[in-house]
């Protein structure tokens, strides 16, 4: 068999521990958490532990053409991680050091493949917490949070990944490595490009280092739980609450599909009748009590029942645990294919219903959970991989939802990115000059388009477009 | 007196209330607050009413090469909207229409002429309130607050203007427009290019339309003072704060100088003893007492004295009045030039001592404000305008501030922007690489530097090198 003379070279620049070339081997590195979209056998994968080593990867890339495509912890739901034909992975999972913690400051600094988890634990060390919370939390890394702008559980009150990352040092597709952003709590020195590189989905630039900030470790969350005769139900429960200045820590919905899944797969003796059910959190310490009392208020207006508020740790365990066990739920009946849109919360019960009436059509499974109070919803299409057919159909019913999504206000993507999943969706939302001008910017750092080829922003007319433009501004000057 | 050529063509373009051609009138768009920066007479200044007119006055910008400085209010700090040689002013405070208010969604879209208090008012009605709250707010534009992410006093618990910010419409420089961002509280569809543009202070694009979220009207807040010996007492406190997991809604600190200044500039009584004042807000409603009463003892115990908790409105008033006469108190003293440097908050106290040295070493008054819980001060150099030797002085002290806050791991600019009052200190703290990918996001939009050229990014050598690249790219090819 040949060597692609890539693979030569790094064999010539890698420890051997660095490098994985074995194709047994190679398969793990295949895809992410979206294994329903392409994906190829890399020529081989990188595990460098410095950012001496990428650059040189990033340099043979150039010299050799080929393309090179990001990994952290594989947990990413878009495909965004997928290896592209012929490529070389650089997974950076062993640039794993936690290098700062300033406590006085509340920062830490870290290398990209530290997860999630480990951030968290060091923090708590110190009396602080890392903040963001996607699902995927104990196993990805903050490389890959950082990369796709993960949302998670506490945004409603606390934010996305954003609003902690201070700065980032980035490998560019040329090689340059540079440094982005502050340490201080604010900044605006020049353009932020920092910003521009958080869910850039490894297109732009392979982040090597990040510098967050911390929160001091709040006091434990109050949870409650109400259920709805339908989401249009939930969903005015959700709107009241906002409307009424309340911030829980945590607000989520889940619906009629997945409450009855989740029954059937742990006999929780879950309510056949409830259509909805909405958990809400609050981490308010003293001012909790009261700021849960007024939710459940609101979710009694707005017809809920069954209004139950948790007096222990256990039984706050109980109620979320229909959250919780949605994802196994699902995977019980086949395949989830995660979607993830984002609408005007006062249209969050006409997608739920919208995403039912897609169900009812084609005879898919669809359940929704949701981060209700950002108008964020997942709704979750159950496939017989093995069924063409049934994934063909999947496939449509997420085009029909994002499309519906976009109608209301929304957004085809509230938190787990365009990746490959979504690479047809993404120019029914952008305005032509705006996707003109996300390809210029790419072109700009990547005009090979070497680095995560075909994610997020494919090569497209603009392409063309770019270079008349810069052909005229030559005939100009 | 020979007209420009563009100013024949703006006239047979505009209706003559849309553009001044007056040098008695144009006098008045000369400079926005830093009246100590350079500035020019425009050769003309446009009051365009809609998106069409920018897009014309672009068009001709490019076409004549002739360069195009925005505006908004004119209460920036840093010069960013100072007139530059021969150029022509786009000022959009006449597209001042607030276009919607999404009470269930807690949106506004406003035109960027809108002022900050005109955008309060309209939220109000709804119960609802815009949260940044620069010192200008009840002056300065949304437009020039998006323009300059402008931060203000309810950073501390609330973030700057960034986080408001959902969507912005940008005419770019070559005229073309485009829709960026979301209606959605989360979106990750694409590159954010909406955070590229928030605080590129009008070097890359003219913003004419924002969708900002609001937050519903909290609760009034409370408010305390406290005094110190010196500043490193008062920095003592701040940490302390943070450190105990508090975040009040308002963290201001006072120095010693400007305390004196107002003084005696409204004979208010204050303790001549005070090297420093804390004043603290919380507005967390029925956990505000408990809140403040917590910054009260941790302000004790880092030695703080004269605890005032304000039991009313009224007292409150009294008690943030030498905040807000800081600003004319100085300027009774001569003219004040505000500097702006955030530093992490465990170097707080050394940062305010360092200004004091700079100011024994100088015979020049300095006097610091700040939003202490930010990090972010703003040391305020008395200059007699009269004197070029004082003005000199001045941004030599200014110069040594800014260095110094580099060596704590601070920034050169925390809100204010680096204008052309620290351009040239601005690649003083970016990384040589972040400074040539500004450049080149510049020359990508602007490759004529025909946009608000000469601030934030000067051409560089950077322009000589991206062209060497795109050569080298081009034989590649």
């Amino acid at each position: 068999m040949t060597v692609h003379p890539i693979v030569e070279a790094l064999r010539e620049l890698l420890p051997s521990n660095a490098l994985v070339t074995d194709p047994d081997l190679l398969a793990n590195y295949r895809h992410d958490s979206a294994a329903l979209c392409e994906s190829h056998l890399p020529l081989a994968v990188t595990l460098p532990d410095d950012e001496s080593a990428i650059t040189q990867i990033m340099k043979l890339s150039l010299e050799h053409r080929v393309p090179v495509v990001p990994q952290g912890a594989l947990t990413g739901l878009s495909g965004a991680a997928n290896a592209v034909q012929d490529c070389i992975v650089v997974n950076t999972r062993r640039m794993n050091r936690i290098l700062h913690i300033d406590a006085a400051n509340h920062t830490a600094v870290v290398q990209p493949g530290v997860t999630n988890r480990e951030l968290r634990l060091a923090a708590a060390e110190f009396g602080l917490t890392y903040r963001p919370d996607p699902s995927s939390w104990e196993s990805s890394t903050i490389g890959g949070n950082i990369a796709t702008n993960a949302g998670g559980l506490c945004c409603v009150k606390y934010g996305v990944t954003q609003r902690f990352v201070r700065g980032l040092r980035v490998i560019l597709p040329d090689g340059r490595s540079t440094s982005l952003g502050r340490r201080t709590v604010k900044g605006v020195a020049g353009l932020n490009l920092t910003e521009l590189f958080i869910g850039s989905e490894g297109t732009l630039g392979i982040i090597t280092e990040a510098t967050v900030g911390l929160d001091p470790q709040g006091a434990p969350g109050l949870t409650m739980a109400a259920s709805f005769a339908d989401a249009t139900a939930a969903g005015r429960a959700v709107t009241a609450v906002r409307k009424a200045g309340i911030t829980p820590s945590l607000l989520e919905l889940i619906d009629r599909t997945v409450l009855r899944a989740v029954d059937s797969f742990a006999r929780m003796g879950i309510d056949h009748t409830a259509g909805a059910l909405l958990i809400a959190q609050s981490d308010a310490g003293s001012a909790a009590p009261t700021e849960l009392a007024a939710i459940a208020d609101l979710c009694s207006d707005a017809g809920g029942f069954d209004v139950v508020v948790a007096d222990d740790e256990q039984e706050a365990e109980q109620l979320i645990a229909a959250r919780r066990l949605a994802y196994p739920a699902l995977e019980s009946l086949g395949s989830p294919l995660i979607d993830d849109v984002c609408v005007p919360i006062s249209a969050l019960a006409e997608m739920i219903d919208f995403t039912e009436q897609v169900a009812d059509e084609s005879g898919l499974v669809i359940g929704v959970v949701g981060h209700a109070g950002d108008g964020n919803l997942h709704p979750t299409v159950v496939v017989d991989p093995g069924d063409p057919g049934s994934v063909e159909a999947a496939h449509h019913a997420i085009d029909r939802i994002a499309e519906r999504a976009l109608e209301l206000g929304g957004t085809i993507t509230g938190e787990h990115g365009v990746g490959l999943l979504k690479v047809g969706l993404l120019e029914r939302e952008l305005d032509p000059v705006a996707a003109q001008l996300q390809r210029q910017i790419k072109e700009l750092l990547d005009p090979h388009y070497l680095l995560n080829p075909g994610k997020v922003l494919t090569r497209g007319a603009v392409s063309e477009w770019s270079k008349v433009q810069g052909q005229k501004d030559n005939q100009r000057q």
